[in-house]
């Protein structure tokens, strides 16, 4: 297992123009005056401080750079084409992308695109949606910047997209996505409104919770001849443990203070900016299960539904209709632990009382097939503090909306490979215990 | 900062060979055949059953391979000579370290002068001994076995050796040295004796709370002009802190354990295997300070002592004089802990917070300037529970020796830069500071 490379602390976007710099001289001196950075960001963060820095540097060193501000929030088969022409076209070859996960998504995309110049959308794209071919080729670098403390797409080698016309969100998953640097700086998070920290915080928070309860590594199937041969998503271990138990203390300790004071804490936005890296370093090698398998369609459906029952989240853009990552996990998240938690009561044991703090010494008296129901009531309380919608019907879905939310999650084969419980060799009883997952999380 | 790949579990050890084809096919066809496998390991370790399982596996894959199995325990000069004369004589293309510190330090040597086969041995060796030439070459391939619980050398970029003739123990430093991959295995550990896994822990123990209170890398001097260029050695930083205090709170649980059962406790072996390789994350990217930097004379002048005054440790080899190297990082660690305690009262009160365990309570009581006194004892009170020597007299050390021990530490930069509170820019201000250590280190 590998961690990314990460440069943290405040001001470290200052040298970026530098890194890259560093990176060209290693060139042939033929290639050296053809290297073109190519800067990936949303049209909002375009507009942010981190991009004057960014410019700044890039200019300080006398670079070829072009920017493309039209990263989707939550990006699309579109926005993603869109991206990957732009990058074909202007030769880029040197990506930088700046600013949330969808922003890191959509560069993983248009450096993986550019580098398979022959290949459609759907070439890697996991199956049953797409072709899933593995990505052999050495993809050119990228250095990412997260201005979110959320996804730790920095340290990962995901990339998500939502396909509307299939009602369908999906990825890439492929060790050859990471990125080459991760930068971390501290400044980058201070112009988040409160929703959006608090959405990318929930997304830290379940990077951790699934990560630390995924199925074990040496119990996971099928397995591989060699070890070495494990996917990136292997299954919870000794090392990726310590990172999401890092990053689950972390988050239940720092996040509510975020919801009070979202920029001016400032202790409380470094203790989450590291988190969501050191969740994305856990998750990215255990990785996620059934919350996440659940986001998929949950924040895909909405946008196909008729105007007027679409969710728009509060700070995120009006005209958008969006159920945050962040928020789309939390909302089976409850049901899912209280299902999940006869598989290792032990961990669940231990994640209950990182949540219930001062009160854990109650837990002495909860008996291990309590844990669940113990656990499940732990997390709702945490995300009323925060403001959550209290349950699917909160955002929209009504019972009929159950078979379609089970449909659209079953397909989600490669995280849920890693839930615990779950009768995977069995479609009828699988489908039977997801189901009443999404019963339990409509409302509480 | 990147970590080491690792590849963990009971049994990881029996793939190795196929480790080896795979990097082997893929080189160009015409270095294939040439391909040739160095085992380094020691006379002790080479009649384990890790070598059995070594052996079988590099023959199950038809590969050409030779053993050197001559590395000495805490290696010298002479020993890596000897090493690097035969991985040069005999066209070794990939490196295979099967042993504790001492093959896996000798291995990285040898693969280092192998491809530098025009440099002397004092060419990358830290200056003011050797030259400290950076090392800008690639190096071969090298996978490291570690069979004790202890130096984490297979994930950093460091190598040990003693130089007798001029008592000096020192080394070589540099990412470049970094093992390809670790593998660590919980069944090589499994014939360690009582006293080698003791030692081997207190070296883990140190290497945790050396990182963990080393100088913060922010405020390291000379700082870099871009923070890419920090040294391996960089300063305590937040992502090496996870590390560190994982591997402290582990060590300080289930080191104990190894003492009263060092074989049959298998958790407590998996635990501080574990331990050592995240201590070596940790320290290997925060680095470690004046506990180190006196362990080198500690060892090295027991050596140049008059026959009946050098100590032997129980369970090593019983004609060599040895203290091994975790003993001689615990000699001063006390006294030391004491004197930096005022860098940051709070991360020296976490940490003695984690020793008393049960009693942690009673620091609320603790003053900040009587944190020192505290950590001390309750260091001392760990150190009991071991067995360690209570103090430098009882390896022979006399009062009169106490001004060759510092003179001999004061040389060790790269590791005293990093040591809180101690006077580097004021030479006869810091000998008194190192001098006050030694006097208090004596007995207790
Ligand atoms: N690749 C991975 O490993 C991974 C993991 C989890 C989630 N994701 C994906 O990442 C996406 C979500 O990313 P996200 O949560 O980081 O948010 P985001 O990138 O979607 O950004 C959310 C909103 O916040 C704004 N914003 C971002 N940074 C800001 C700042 N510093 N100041 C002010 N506004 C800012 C954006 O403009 C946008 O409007 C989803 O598509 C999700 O599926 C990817
Ligand atoms: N490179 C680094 O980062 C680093 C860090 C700390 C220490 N060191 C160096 O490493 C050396 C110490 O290494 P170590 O503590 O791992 O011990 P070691 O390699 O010196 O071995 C100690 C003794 O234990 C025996 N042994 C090892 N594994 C065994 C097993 N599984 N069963 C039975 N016997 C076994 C050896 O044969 C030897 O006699 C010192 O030279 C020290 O300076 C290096
Ligand atoms: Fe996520
Ligand atoms: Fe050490």
């Amino acid at each position: 297992m590998a961690a990314s490379n990460l440069r943290f602390g405040a001001h470290a976007t200052r040298e970026v123009g530098q890194d890259f710099s560093n990176m060209i001289s290693q060139l042939p001196a033929a290639e050296r005056s053809g290297a073109k950075i190519g800067v990936f960001t949303d049209p909002n963060v375009a507009k942010l401080p981190v991009m004057e820095v960014v410019e700044e540097s890039l200019v300080r060193e006398g670079l070829n750079w072009v920017v493309w501000d039209k990263c989707a929030v939550e990006p699309t088969d579109k926005s993603w084409q869109a991206a990957i022409d732009f990058a074909r076209s202007s030769n880029i070859t040197h990506f930088l992308a700046v600013g949330g996960g969808s922003s890191m998504d959509t560069a993983k995309a248009a450096n993986l695109f550019t580098n398979y110049p022959e290949a459609d959308l759907y070439e890697f794209i996991n199956a049953p949606i797409g072709r899933g071919r593995p990505i052999e080729r050495k993809l050119s670098p990228l250095i990412a910047i997260p201005t979110t403390a959320g996804t730790g797409s920095e340290t990962t080698g995901t990339a998500i997209l939502d396909i509307p016309s299939k009602s369908f969100k999906t990825g890439i998953a492929s060790r050859a996505l990471k990125p080459t640097l991760g930068i971390v700086d501290l400044n980058n998070t201070a112009t988040c409104p409160r929703e959006v920290a608090i959405a990318a915080g929930l997304d830290v928070l379940f990077h951790s919770l699934e990560s630390w309860t995924a199925v074990p590594f040496n119990e996971r199937t099928p397995r591989p001849a060699n070890p070495i041969n494990r996917p990136a998503y292997q299954g919870s271990n000794p090392i990726s443990d310590i990172f999401s138990k890092w990053a689950l203390e972390t988050t239940i300790k720092y996040l509510p203070r975020i919801s009070k004071d979202a920029q001016g804490d400032t202790e409380a936005r470094a203790q989450m900016l590291l988190a969501a890296s050191t969740a994305g370093i856990g998750f990215g090698n255990a990785g996620v299960h059934i919350p996440h398998a659940f986001s998929y369609p949950i924040s895909s459906l909405n946008k196909g539904r008729p105007k007027e029952r679409q969710y728009h989240h509060p700070s995120y853009a009006p005209d958008v209709p969006l159920i945050p990552h962040g928020v789309a996990v939390s909302l089976t998240a409850p049901a899912v632990f209280n299902f999940t938690a006869p598989s290792s009561p032990q961990r669940h044991r231990e994640a209950a009382a990182i949540f219930m703090g001062d009160r854990a010494g109650e837990l002495a008296r909860v008996r291990d097939e309590d844990l669940g129901r113990v656990l499940q009531e732990e997390i709702r309380r945490f995300l009323d503090i925060l403001g959550v919608p209290r349950g699917l019907s909160e955002v929209g879905y009504k019972n009929e909306d159950i078979a379609t939310l089970v449909e659209g999650c079953m397909p989600q084969r490669r995280v849920l490979d890693l839930a615990p419980i779950l009768a995977k060799d069995d479609k009828a009883q699988e489908r039977e215990q997801l189901t009443h997952i999404v019963e339990g999380s409509m409302s509480w």
